[in-house]
């Protein structure tokens, strides 16, 4: 694989680029607030601080991978980038986090309370959005995403510091968190598409794998990233007390006394100078990091499995070398 | 009037009886959650504190009024009973409320993070109800009426602590955070019974009326009701620094030493001992607390007069006389 040419995202950005132009330009007229200011303030902020528009992207993708010559596969990119913003917003609050994408967070700039409402605002856009598509599945499609969405994010809650916490809890947070919006852009391009039911199928479990490869790498860039990169400092996680699959992995092989350590550091939050160190080295002494590492490969490879069954495609290739690209993050 | 004999919601509620014990049955299976116990945890103090549910009771009484003999009606009934609990968890975070109809509320019973997340899995719930009536009008309805919500309610945040506010910005907040929810509840009852245009903007224009009566009221009873039956603290607004009518009147007219008083408490958010009996004597003083139930009288007669021009059916007297009744509670 060589990285020095085009990225991925770049080839589907520029394969794609009238109709992200559209996408942005139907984000910016629906964020506007004729009755309250505030929300484009804090809209902005969010949207200019530009993501990689990855998930709508996805959506523009997966409908032309299908042939689709209408325009309402822009209508349901910009729902997913709603979504997306919503839940960002949210969790930003949950989190009481102060970066996201290496800028203070809305919540910080403003206050908790624009960034929940204005979260709501978004989400109800988002809905307006696909009931102009006039397709009763795609509002299925992403009323259940948004379900399994919130649902997640409340396991999470419960979960993140529970050492019981095993894989198969951590897949489920994560396919709810990530993996179901993911998996929802892809499907819900294939269905304004039209496109039959086996394609669509692909295209979710394509989505599916990718969200849940996309994750696992996440989680892993928080004990191995560079801040410069991410916008993330290492350790936020271990300091935030969230129990990823790495550190699962750890304690699934540690000895009592490092179950006393993960205890007292993630369950009970008592966290002193030099844990981070003692964390990161517990992570490498069991190969948690490594194992974590071939967990996330073997998600994209099922991705690109997924896409490489459905017929030849510019978008299929660049969509194949989007799964090897998101682990590749990683060195 | 006479309220000696049953009241007009007991009366409605006994009317439906049988739909409400099946919105009942669908809020209580829709609620609950396979992956994250928290949420039943939650919504189940909600669902259980049993407020009146005055909202499913609108749309199940609109769609009875206008003949329909199916049963979608249950769904849309706990729809907007969902909108409007994830509206409360919600509201409760951003005005860091501590009671709610004379118990704790979640906020305080969980935490914030429970709270946010749970009313975005109900909103979630909500639209996938919606979805299964299959009627994109009704999608369309609920989703404007999310979005006009959470409008009124950030326009609410920087609207009130602003002496500037006048009556006119404060009817657009109670239109968006209460009388949307009302008007969408009994418009979409008509609807789905697919009653014509002319009954549907009646049903629409009454539920905007009495939302918006029955808001008046609710801010006056802040300053002049009873803790016992209300639930609420008199002069939590005022503590909360929250701009209602009574007091936009009464700004209205003050002289410049009252100006700075409320300028003062509200704006500045500087209050002392004795500044609540000093608001409520600058109320009485210029008739804002008289003048404000005028207003609500008015709403009421407004939405009484909608009602009244459709044909006779046992349901039309009944939200005939809610609509006094809503005013009546200030008595």
């Amino acid at each position: 694989m060589d990285h020095a040419a085009t990225k991925p995202h770049e080839a589907l950005a520029a394969h794609l680029d009238g109709k992200m132009q559209d996408v942005d330009a139907l984000i910016r007229d629906r964020m506007a607030s004729r009755h309250a200011p505030r929300i484009p303030e804090v809209t902005a902020h969010l949207v200019n601080a530009g993501g990689k528009r990855l998930r709508p992207m996805l959506t523009l993708a997966a409908a032309d991978l299908c042939g689709y010559a209408g325009h309402y596969d822009v209508h349901l990119a910009a729902t997913v980038e709603f979504i997306h913003t919503a839940t960002l917003l949210h969790d930003d609050v949950v989190d009481e986090s102060a970066q996201r994408r290496g800028r203070p967070t809305a919540n910080l700039l403003f206050d908790n309370k624009s960034s929940v409402l204005t979260g709501d605002y978004l989400f109800a856009r988002a809905f307006q959005l696909m009931v102009e598509t006039g397709s009763l599945r795609v509002l299925d499609i992403l009323a259940n995403a948004s379900a399994t969405i919130a649902e997640g994010e409340v396991l999470q809650l419960t979960a993140a510091r529970n050492l019981k916490t095993d894989e198969d809890i951590y897949l489920q947070v994560v396919r709810g968190k990530t993996a179901a919006l993911f998996s929802a852009a892809t499907e819900v391009g294939g269905v304004i598409a039209g496109a039959d039911a086996h394609r669509i199928k692909a295209l979710y479990d394509y989505g599916d794998a990718l969200g849940v490869a996309f994750q696992i790498v996440d989680d892993l860039l928080d004990y191995q990233g560079d801040t410069k990169a991410t916008g993330k400092n290492v350790g936020d996680d271990f300091r935030e007390r969230k129990l990823t699959l790495p550190v699962i992995k750890a304690v699934a092989v540690g000895t009592p006394e490092e179950r006393a350590f993960w205890s007292r550091t993630i369950e009970k939050g008592d966290q002193r100078d030099g844990d981070l160190d003692e964390a990161l080295r517990l992570l490498h002494l069991h190969g948690a990091l490594d194992a974590t590492q071939q967990d996330a490969l073997h998600w994209a490879g099922r991705a690109r499995d997924q896409i490489t069954a459905l017929p030849a495609h510019p978008v299929r290739e660049m969509l194949g070398d989007l799964a090897d690209y998101v682990v590749a993050r990683l060195r």
